[in-house]
């Protein structure tokens, strides 16, 4: 990743990579250059703070955060910088997630985050709403998301068709 | 508002408007342009496509959704357009929001919602994540935003000497 | 399927195959005609709308829609429709239905939708209960419903005598 | 009430009766013949059953169940009955509708119920199913519910308008 | 079983056997006479009506009802008997016994069910409120329940000491 | 109350009299004596054990405990004695009975409580579970609890006539 | 407040005051020096770090932290300080606490808080449990500590005659 | 264990001996001595009053006690002693950890719990908040716990490392 990251994907573990490793894929499917960061809100809060404060100088203009048990991670980031952030819930303990929903979503008001689904769908969707933002001010990247957008649609046709084979078979 | 609404505020009933008023406050108080919409997932739902489908072009860049119960406003409108959706549960049945809260948050991979806390300091939110949003490209905004939060942190040092003096009374 | 459909499944994403397939079970079972459809609320919306509102014209007089998550699918159909409109949550997410069936049993007043149970069950339940609808006004039907309800209390007394006999031996 | 009811309006409690009269109002003004009755599926079990097992032979074509608590009323009608069977969740304990709702639509396989949503909104959309079945044999009957419908979609461009008007003036 | 049963122990499905099997060990352990009864609230609810209603002339003495998802069984037993009915809540949907609890808990007043804990330790237990009631009127019984009491306490002791001796190894 | 108690309502806090003394009713309705006791799990724990221990020598053949929040009375009873004990959970949290549900019926393999509902209806049930019990060995009582079942089934019956009665006026 | 606090009171907002009143008065009672502070996690993240990290040196011994909605307040607090921090959960949104819960009480490996119930009983909870932890070094608080326990039992016997009493004239 | 303990580890069940080790591995690390003790709240209440009467004149300072289901143990142990109780609540049924969670967080005003997160790092977190209260009388115990919080923040940059050397391959 030589160029200037777009979007910090913030993790509070790294045990939560293979779900936040949604939003990489996308982010890379995009082209969108990102960074991943390593940062607890409870285990190395300076350093959290430190990277959030300054992310905006280095040119991030949206910050990811995905953690899981009581998820504190974006509300912190959200805390110390004026980006948007957004935070995806990560279902990490045997409540499954509720705990990490309710703790990323239910911001008091004046320190906004944009909580996603829990696990790899919100990861998936955390990237794809960044690209939304970033398409704003990108015609290009807005040329690609809507392109996507479509093929979705397309994407359920075509499986369609693949299912309309199989019931006349059956 | 005579000017280009820059934001969308739609509610899935007139009986929303208490708790979405929230997100008037802050957009007025940010000066940004915004335009009040009612438009229905189920009673009506061309209505809410066509506006959806059509904001970009009108020059809006966020849109706000507030809706109860099963709240599938917000999803509705991100699957019509390519802006940046923010949703906002609100508690209008007996179970509290959770009802909302989950219909908003738990998108499915592929077209995200930004969700934020349920009722009004989710509305207030919302406003202040479409003005995040809004100030990345927008350098006056990005002024009044971090004024905004520096009067926050102020704020909680004027209440704590009120506190403080109120000890010494008692 | 050469016969006109009288019954739409509906699904979200070919991954609720597995679930669903119990309606196509029922279905077959009581020989009335229906189709496959894959259409989702979000990735594929004008798909969905058009299906629902060109379903009445096409014969069709039950739809049955399962979908997991932020489970919007029967509601934005009952939208499109003002044919009977049965919902399946499905639990695809960590949060293990809750979401799915909120979001599909909390319609706001005007566009109902009859919610079954979560996953298997709750598509099984779905085509016997399309059937109990078609039985209204087919006499036929009526006739093969009603022998299937007394099966199944002959099946619980048949199970009983097994019950009955295992006892005896340990 | 002189016309054979095509509804029954069950309800396990008089104390339901403010929730279910939205059923009633809405079968009114579609000018559906009903019946409202009280039959507890545990303080008069053998009544209870005697009415679901007749109700077909009486001209009874839908049957509306409304109950709060561990809510099995409807599930018990259904069991006694072929026809199609509706169950309105009510809000009645300090669980707040959860305990009803649960009740209500977790059906095990083989014996379904339409659940609609908890309380007022739910006992109306549940006039609204009954309706949506019975139009499908009565074109008078869907005529009115496309009206209905289509009336929905109009309220809510009435109240734009009133809206619009609002921001004017303030 | 020769004898009269002293205790029913009645499940909604044949694949309930491995929970209620909990049940049969305890009575054989205490050596209450007791008879395994199939019969389901929906699918057989004349059977399961005969059944509790008949059950105090066969000399039972307490009903104890297991069942999963909206599980009404041990209240519609509840309904037909005067008997002391046990709820045995089984976890056999996606929501994980919370359905089957406060469908078999949330009893409305006037028709009592006792209700136990979600799963085995709820079976077991249920046999052992049943020895409780029974052991009122039946000193041997008693003196065996008491002995079964002072068993766990001394098994707690003696788990001990093998806990005790482990320390010291490792 | 001149007579030997047969049934303990114990109560964690005199703040649950309102609820509990729904089972006073029910009692005195059925010619029950009983005994109102205060005591507490946590903060008056030796007495709660000694009149649990205790409560079999005197006489007593049921205990019903009523407790709110983390509503460990009735387990901690059910742990002195080998009596049957019903648990009341009583809502007096923000989270509305489900703390003191859990901790109520949740019981561990071993040691059985008998739940009952959240709050009044639940306090009512446990006096007439208490009926059901002390039924099995005293006819008198068995003939009023017959009879009240009966009432129950003739109240519908009457609240029938008197809606059938509005309905026609209205 | 002349004497060094053993004890912060940490707020997250003043509206939090008449729950965490509940908190002074315990320390009050006992007489430990405590002191009232206004920190917001998310409105001022630098005062509330740099006040956690001061702590300690001011002499402050343990730290009472109360907050709602995603509570991260007490979990910020402890990352900050090796001092013991105790949560207090307070129900300020529709979810009625159960957010506030779990962002309390879910705190990852690493970095502990005590967590105490929701609301006014979790705030006096929290102050005494700050007296038991400092009763272990001040052998006149624990003097007071074991008298206030003794107390509660008192009290229940004294509200026992007095019920008695009313018992006996009603 | 030659030492006298300073912390009890309470188990309601030698199955949740894979949970606690967490606390004890945490206890050894820092080189506080402890003990390991099975107590049911309910099948062994006398044994487990007993032992924490008797803690404190043991030199006990600290007692940690894990339960699943109505976990009652903690509390329990609270009512019977002065010193500080830290309770974990175990996911032992099919509930979660949700029954758990409440039995012990939800503790009434008077008799204080300091309830940890459910499960492992519960168990973790128990013992490093036992350290925390005992370094505030250690000064060696307080270095090693300064020194864990560092390495905690040092790991999290070490991990990043990792990280970024495996994003450059990629």
């Amino acid at each position: 990743m030589e160029k200037t990251p777009q979007v910090y994907i913030v993790m509070g573990s790294d045990s939560d990579l293979p779900v936040m490793g949604e939003a990489v894929k996308i982010l890379k499917e995009f082209g969108v250059p990102y960074e991943l960061v390593l940062a607890s809100a409870h285990r190395s809060p300076g350093r959290t703070a430190r990277l959030a404060a300054e992310a905006a100088g280095r040119g991030v203009r949206v910050i990811i955060a995905g953690a899981g048990a009581a998820a504190h991670l974006a509300g912190v980031i959200a805390a110390h910088t004026s980006l948007p952030v957004i935070g995806v819930p990560i279902d990490a303990t045997p409540l499954q997630g509720l705990d990490a929903l309710l703790s990323t979503v239910q911001m008091p008001g004046g320190v906004p985050v944009a909580a996603m689904a829990v696990g790899r769908p919100g990861a998936k969707n955390a990237a794809l709403f960044a690209v939304r933002i970033l398409a704003l001010t990108d015609g290009a990247l807005k040329v690609r998301l809507e392109s996507y957008i479509r093929g979705m649609e397309a994407e359920v046709e075509r499986k369609q068709a693949v299912l309309d084979q199989q019931e006349k078979v059956s």
